[in-house]
């Protein structure tokens, strides 16, 4: 181990491993509930060249490595492995072009991914991603993740916007896929492997993403509902009228309240769920779609619809939304945060049920989430020291997995696999392409080097 | 040899394989010039478990399998094999569900695209890819290349409208990967390797396929210019003022004067270029964005610029411009259709480029294509016959893939590699890269059963 650790600093540098013991402890965990693990050293690679020779040298001991970005995942993706090396990316910072005649932006990993739609915006364009933590999390932990975000409806997530990745291989070859084409079908879309495979085929270092023309206007709205499904009945009627905003976020009673509490910018109490929806694109089409929509939410029960007076409440609205797991976290000393997805037809069903298995299980639960893509994030406030009520817990988010798969749903709309979904995968798989996959990760990783144990064993 | 055909009939039934060499003729070659195999017999499964028994028993023989649709393909992806079995698959000609609610359409492999797209706008829904030849090819075949087509500059390709799709493994195993989500981050994206693959590692049986809502109106330009560079240059300034039209396609002189030939339909024969620009969405949008590729259009030297009268008279010029290829194929012997691709701002380049080596090695290239994505299909018109003509064919194709690569391109955009652009692969990846795809295959297809020498070899 000494040896290891001695080798990785002649790489980076000695200031750039860190090996005490209080100093990994942050490094332990990520934005996952309950999962920890200490790591033996965390090293931070300055470039492309640091990355390969750290993977080279904890090959030659046999020793796995766990990439980190700014550690925001929500399914231990990133939580060390015992006895592991963490290679942190933070310091591949840079924004390396913005190709305004290709609409393209170049990035190291560890670029902000705020940071790129600031970027992009300021050439008059637009990266569409936007995860919940897109002010702290990476764009290469984004890229790894294959984040979702508010947009999704419209925009599509990461995945959508990955025109190229460059990416080192457990021996430490360094591959680049991609490039600045339109349209590109010469061999394997082997971009696509690497992109949500969660740090198990490959350490992402650079990525080439495509950009928009950066809509000219955009219009948010705020309607307030007396019942949950009602809120879910109007983002099907929404959809159904071949309306398609580019946010439906759907915020429950539970989480207007801590989210008021938080941010205070005066979301109505009374509500039992509230929709915050965004349209955007040309001024005439985003004055008609409002129009449609408030129709339709008060067709389909709300309560009122405020239009936000210009795009700086709008703006509010949006950040405030954000910060709804912020919010919850605040009131409980353990958040956990789920985000069984289903087809948009069956949100009213699910819904449903994730309020019946709270009440059963006596849980308090917080619900908040993408609607518009069916992407829930039923978010449980409990306490990892309440043995009785972990095992609630537990039963109640298996079910909740179980009715989203049985609706044609996914365990995980956005957050990824990790560790936290592990045991539910092959409930979403038939045995041969569960097996596939894991024959893939065989082929990249014949050492299992890469995060072992996440996504599966 | 006699056993295995015996063992095929017993699964599709003795009138669904062909076996007497004239019959064998019209499946042994596909839209690719040149390229021509015998296949030791044809197969024509009625579902998916007939595929599965007919993989299973070709396997057991170790005789390799080439799948094909409508046999369209242009890269020689469903020339057989000598002495292997095609599975011909249009018997599985089903649109299984179209689902309004969640904007989706299911459908085995078979279905001829453009009633994919049809029946999709039946529902006020829209099915966006549009490859020149959806007439005729299948949809399987398009997820199998990935195919492109004239809008993919605002709507993107066939992978991303694919959310699932079924496929039968060189084992005989039946894997469905996806669901009706729009967003599922669990394990790899299996369907993401599938799609564009060419049928080696796998036969798509079934997809399941997002769909848009129906643009509300759309409008057709034509301009006509008296250089090829002065259509690049329009290209790009449209592009750059933030204008994305749904198709911004090219004729050149040679190509104009083709179509015009066989289609009759009043196109400018003395124009150098013309390129045709179409736009869709709502009224307003529409109705601005022909002004600004109008007047764009005349700022880069257009000497005309006609608007369609309606939506009759667009889709008139589209379908002029989707039978390009039949029209130049008519003049020469053998059509060499290529598709190399480069990042948009490098258009004008390569268009001269085209035109320097055609000239320089003396042949006739009709040169269209989807010019907003920076692909261009030069089209080389000759005659295999002639020995001399084909060498310098083949040198003028190998300095415009060279180039194509040095411009940040690709060797293909849409048509894939196949037996054709084989030789070329190698020339757009690192040794790793490469490398690593090759893996990929041995890993699916450990016999080398399925498409055998396509791609790589």
């Amino acid at each position: 181990m000494k040896d290891l650790i001695a080798q990785l600093e002649r790489i980076v540098g000695q200031d750039q491993v860190l090996k005490e013991p209080e100093d990994l402890i942050p490094y332990g965990f990520d934005g996952t509930a309950v999962l920890k693990e200490p790591a033996m050293c965390v090293v931070f690679p300055a470039d492309v060249n640091e990355v390969a020779a750290v993977v080279g040298v904890a090959a030659s001991h046999g020793t796995p490595i766990v990439t980190r970005g700014s550690g925001t995942g929500l399914s231990g993706g990133s939580v060390p492995v015992r006895n592991g090396v963490v290679v942190c990316l933070l310091r591949l910072n840079r924004i390396l072009e913005i190709d305004a005649r290709n609409l393209t932006i170049s990035a190291q990993c560890g670029v902000i991914t705020k940071d790129i739609a600031d970027e992009a915006a300021k050439a008059g364009l637009f990266y569409p991603p936007d995860p919940g933590s897109m002010k702290i999390s990476t764009i290469g932990g984004n890229v790894a993740e294959n984040s979702g975000g508010l947009r999704g409806l419209k925009y599509g997530v990461t995945r959508n916007y990955v025109m190229g990745l460059e990416a080192v291989l457990p021996s430490g070859e360094v591959c680049w896929f991609g490039n600045k084409c339109v349209k590109d079908v010469a061999g394997y879309s082997m971009k696509d492997l690497f992109i949500g495979s969660e740090g198990t085929l490959g350490i992402i270092t650079r990525v080439l993403l495509r950009l928009l023309p950066k809509p000219a206007s955009r219009r948010t709205l705020l309607a307030s509902f007396s019942s949950m499904e009602a809120a879910a009945a109007t983002v099907s009627a929404i959809i159904e009228a071949r309306v398609i905003p580019c946010t439906l976020e759907f915020l429950d009673r539970v989480t207007v309240r801590c989210v008021e509490d938080y941010a205070g910018i005066g979301l109505p109490l009374e509500a039992e769920a509230i929709l915050l929806m965004e349209t955007d694109g040309h001024p005439a089409v985003v004055a008609e779609e409002a129009k449609q929509m408030t129709v339709i939410a008060r067709e389909n029960g709300a309560t009122d619809v405020k239009v936000a007076a210009d795009e700086q409440e709008g703006e509010r609205l949006a950040t405030a939304r954000r910060a709804a797991f912020s919010a919850l976290a605040r009131m409980k000393p353990t958040t956990i945060l789920e985000d069984a997805t289903v087809p948009r037809s069956e949100l009213t069903k699910m819904v449903r049920k994730i309020q019946e298995v709270g009440e059963r299980y006596n849980l308090t639960i917080g619900t908040f989430g993408h609607m518009g893509d069916g992407n829930l994030h039923p978010t449980i406030l409990t306490d990892e020291k309440d043995a009785d009520e972990m095992d609630r817990v537990e039963k109640a988010m298996h079910e909740m997995f179980e009715y989203a798969i049985e609706l044609g749903g996914t365990i995980t709309g956005e957050h990824g696999v990790g560790l936290a979904k592990k045991p539910f995968l092959p409930r979403q798989f038939t045995e041969s392409s569960y097996a596939l996959m894991k024959s893939l990760k065989r082929t990249l990783d014949p050492d299992g080097l890469l995060n072992p144990g996440k996504i599966f064993d």
